[in-house]
């Protein structure tokens, strides 16, 4: 069965399973040739039929972003998950009955949320100490040794606790201004943890490092002394990443099809059924413009590459405002349909909640972390 | 019943119904006052039980922006629906069930899409012909009278076609840099229509004139020569909204409660639960910052005024990133709630597909346009 187009009368992300197949194959290779565990953020692809891909790659340890996520795959016989959000207290009940069920990894980085895992006994966990190594987000702050060895304490002490180590997500490499920055702070960030180990191991022992961001997983020719890894956004790539020049054109595994509702051409626009609910409203930089996503033609089986001098120029609730060369605006039509490449699929994604292959088959993704 | 905060462990909307109450009255009052007909726009709060507080208000007309979401009300009674997104041709078979269930209004902008009305024959409906009244983001310009007689000729002349007359969103009310240029906007947006109308008055008799965006409604002293306005947003109103001066803050009617998890005095900075995907991104500009969303502090029935010199910094996909003052920081815990006036309520509705209100009650709303 191949996807008909003509069936497509809504805003829809459509998925190329032989690129996402591709892409796991790739990140897996470099996580096997580094002996680095493999330890995939499934908050991109949010289904339990693209992680059928990633056990076929042999992974068997997964990231989330919620406890919701992780109680998903779970379900669907994932058994060791790390969920990559600082502890929520207020959630520690379904914590508890999570590390009844499987082998749960999670995030403290204050003396109270250590202190909070008591609650989860006797049920064994691991903990990891989210750190800062300087992308500013949250975490304890990489110089502030004395500080996490106090939380690595109140952890320790907890019989039902393993202090698995240390974790990071350098997401500073997305404001990379080249390519080539990017290895750089990806180095320096594990680099970094490292220190911190190296100063912690004679009262806490070996502690493992875990990093994570697409970007420095893509592009560092080293990954670097670090137990595992946990790119997420690499299973589809997107406008961010196409933008930084962390993949290329064709490994873009997904795209938003959208109607065509109108045409003005007196201003080099096109309007697309499309809007910030269906892309979000993240965006890239290219050339000085700043687009909500690139704009790909449609082919019979998949799409083509980004046009150039092409993007999304504006978005309200449902409106795509393309900005689009002549010549591509003298060939379209109102009813057409036209392809967007997400400036940042992983929020796509969580705000559709579902996609379809290019072989037709529909993906219903988990369901959100609410209510 | 009473909401308990106790109970809310994730990112919750919680909406405060005296409040809508009083908006929708409010709103409803003005328009009762100038004899022009309150269509409100339903994308905002999306759901059957803010309806019925709408008709408790006299409401029997409204808006909606997309064929799902009208196909969702009208399955909850409402029989006099306007779709206030241009006419998507890949939907048309949609659009003839419903012409065939109700009193269905569509937007039309183009000789294409005048012409696929015929798709919707035998079955009645009202066409409004989408104008661009110097929003610039879709509509035929206002300036370019002979294009707006050429789509009303096609319409018109199609027997099952009632055309209704000229519909505009004068969105950049929203970009007004002060609240007395907003009356200022709507009314120059309205006549701009109304001179079109008197052009047109001896080919098609009398058209109706429709003026929608919540700025204008809420701040124009005199609501014009319109028959109809589509204000939405009001219904809870919002940071931005709130930013222009649009609103007070007592009658802001719905905040994001988010646990707190983790606190960075040194950068005065609190981490919530509560991130781009619950949000949005979208922003609003106030004293020089721009901000996510306000900060407010939640009390027992109910929330505050939004603290001074507090918003939402930064988002990431599940992470916010409050920059909170010294005083306020110093009185948080990891683990407790705090709230958020998201900047754009609609988008935040649309992402959460679900709120609780003061009173406990939990609303789900009608589900996305999607698949």
């Amino acid at each position: 069965m191949t996807l008909n187009w003509e069936q497509i009368v809504r805003p829809t992300l459509v998925v190329d399973e032989q690129r996402v197949w591709e892409n796991i194959k790739r990140m897996a290779a470099r996580a096997q040739a580094a002996d680095v565990r493999f330890r995939p953020h499934f908050k991109t692809h949010q289904s339990k039929e693209i992680g059928v891909f990633f056990r076929a790659a042999g992974v068997t340890s997964i990231t989330v972003s919620s406890l919701a996520m992780a109680e998903y795959f779970a379900d669907q016989g994932w058994n060791d998950i790390t969920v990559a959000f600082s502890f929520n207290l207020r959630e520690a009940a379904l914590a508890a009955e999570l590390a009844q069920k499987i082998h749960l990894g999670v995030l403290i980085e204050s003396e109270a949320s250590a202190a909070a895992l008591a609650q989860l006994a006797p049920h064994r966990l691991d903990a990891w100490i989210k750190v800062d190594s300087g992308a500013g987000r949250t975490g304890i702050a990489w110089q502030d040794g004395p500080h996490i060895a106090r939380v690595a304490r109140i952890a320790q002490a907890q019989p039902h606790v393993r202090l698995r180590g240390l974790l990071t997500h350098a997401g500073h490499t997305y404001k990379a201004a080249s390519p080539e920055e990017i290895p750089v702070i990806y180095t320096q960030s594990w680099q970094r943890l490292a220190g911190i180990c190296q100063q912690m191991q004679s009262e806490f022992g070996s502690l493992e490092i875990s990093v994570g961001d697409t970007p420095g997983c893509t592009l560092s020719p080293d990954l670097g002394a670090v137990n595992e890894i946990r790119p997420g956004n690499f299973v589809f790539y997107d406008g961010q990443m196409l933008s930084l020049g962390v993949c290329t054109s064709d490994q873009i595994a997904a795209v938003l099809a959208c109607p065509v509702v109108a045409l003005h051409p007196e201003r080099g626009e096109a309007v697309v059924y499309g809007g910030a609910v269906h892309l979000s409203k993240d965006t890239l930089v290219d050339h000085g413009h700043t687009w909500y996503g690139y704009v790909v033609p449609l082919l019979r089986y998949g799409w083509g590459a980004p046009l150039a001098e092409a993007g999304v120029a504006r978005l309200s609730q449902e409106h795509g405002i393309l900005q689009l060369p002549a010549e591509t605006l003298n060939q379209l039509h109102v009813g057409d349909l036209i392809g967007v490449v997400p400036a940042h699929i992983c929020l796509t994604v969580a705000a559709l909640q579902r996609y379809i292959t290019l072989d037709g088959r529909k993906i219903i993704t988990c369901p959100p972390d609410l209510g």
